[in-house]
């Protein structure tokens, strides 16, 4: 039964981004309910509101899982706020409750994010985001996506069935 | 606009309980769907899953705050499985993200999150479940419930407004 | 060669105590430094202060397991801060890295702690704690002790080996 | 008081690694004991072995702050293990718990300690490690270093006083 989940999409990106980076979070929020999916997130301002404020837009639940203390730290799109408390160790549950992350831009929280969906087995598709290269010089499987489109439909189509 | 967010309870108690705990936790659950709250809940079976089946029968949404590192151990009643890997740490998730909590019997680990969210301020509701008494012979703030209904009531009526 | 690692001890208690908890907790202290213990605790003040002054009076190492994000909150008798940023969600770690716990006095973190500990099937030895009954009127295995010396020694000796 | 405390230098580095990496490893462990600092690592295999091996051979304390359930999983050079039972969400603590990190060769993992030292502002020495660009080229604030030596002596000279 499980099996009959709506899918669970995370979203990263920073606090603080570009006009560019938020219009492609909304897209991404827009598609990904669209396509029956549920938004996860780190439920705070900057990429995380705007994709919260896509998915809404389009009918679809939106989880945020908050660094801190209180659910009055998310922004007024989550519709349901988990209030963890613990600080930057959050990010690893943004990632680990999601089927597929999408990271659109990013500071160092997201390449946190990134880095723990590698390590986990999360499919990561990234939208204009870090640039990795191992100590060897080898290249991480990235998914590169140019649109909010593709990425939302590469995530979709990276989740392991 | 977070003050029109949903109403979230959480309802703790065992995995392994008697069956009139688990009739109790089921009434709990339609009981909070049916007033508009959102189940939040450890995820697992026994009471956790009562309450989620009966959440889910009202219509209502359920979160599950999972202890592991998969979705799969979500019982079949969850909407959205949280997933932490965090162990037992998990139970102060459950806590923190819940309005108010309601507790129904009671192993160690429901003791754990009643004790928490006493010290969080989190309102707590007794169904049936653990008898404290402070080093001082004091008796701490546990709101007693005789039903579910009763119960349900009682958490509404706690929440901070 | 794990096996001549030196016992770790946790000690938990309130931020702030009656001056007889808190000559108890020095004594706690104390004691199991000399029998060669390791003091782990949540590093702040009261009760926790003073089982680590007690321990590095006697050449003990000290170890506080933080709620915050900044070793600055250690008492001033730590050796080692481990920095979680947390929260009471750090209680389980106070537990998990101790062989055993000598809970004295007690509030809402104390009780937390007791439970975790007897969740997790690590020995608590109680020091004019909480006192506990279950939902069906069972007592939990609690060790009681009446003196400083008798807690040290009930701990050691209920150390799995 | 808490300034006469011994410095913590984290050491990042993957549990199965080349025999470049191990030898550095353990050269970073002896040098930072040598100038009197606390290893700090995740207490396993590889990279985190070699460096507490290094340590304890010159007299240094080692903390191992463990992703499981148990201290038996901690290598057998570790002092003190942190039992968190968080996963890769302990990451966090790794590198919160220390006053700089040095980060040796690279997986996944260590990329997530160096992305999150980044943001927590703690200082991150890089010995052969990940390659990063931010999304507009920018280069992160990773202190280079060619030897063990260099190392050491640079995290020493970033922690913050």
């Amino acid at each position: 039964m499980s099996g009959r989940r709506k899918p669970r999409i995370g979203v990263c990106g920073p606090s603080t981004a570009s006009s560019e980076a938020l219009v492609l979070a909304e897209q991404v929020g827009t598609e990904l309910a669209q396509r029956g999916g549920v938004l996860v997130c780190g439920g705070l301002s900057g990429v995380m509101e705007a994709a919260a404020r896509g998915a809404r837009a389009a009918g679809g639940l939106t989880i945020g899982i908050l660094p801190g203390a209180s659910a009055n730290e998310a922004n007024p799109f989550i519709d349901v706020p988990v209030v963890t408390n613990l600080g930057e160790a959050r990010n690893a549950l943004v990632v680990r409750s999601s089927d597929a992350i999408i990271a659109i831009a990013g500071a160092y929280g997201t390449l946190s994010e990134i880095a723990l969906a590698l390590k986990m087995g999360v499919p990561v598709v990234g939208l204009g985001t870090w640039q990795l290269r191992t100590p060897d010089g080898g290249v991480p499987p990235i998914i590169a996506a140019q649109s909010a489109a593709e990425a939302v439909e590469k995530a979709f189509g990276a989740i392991r069935t």
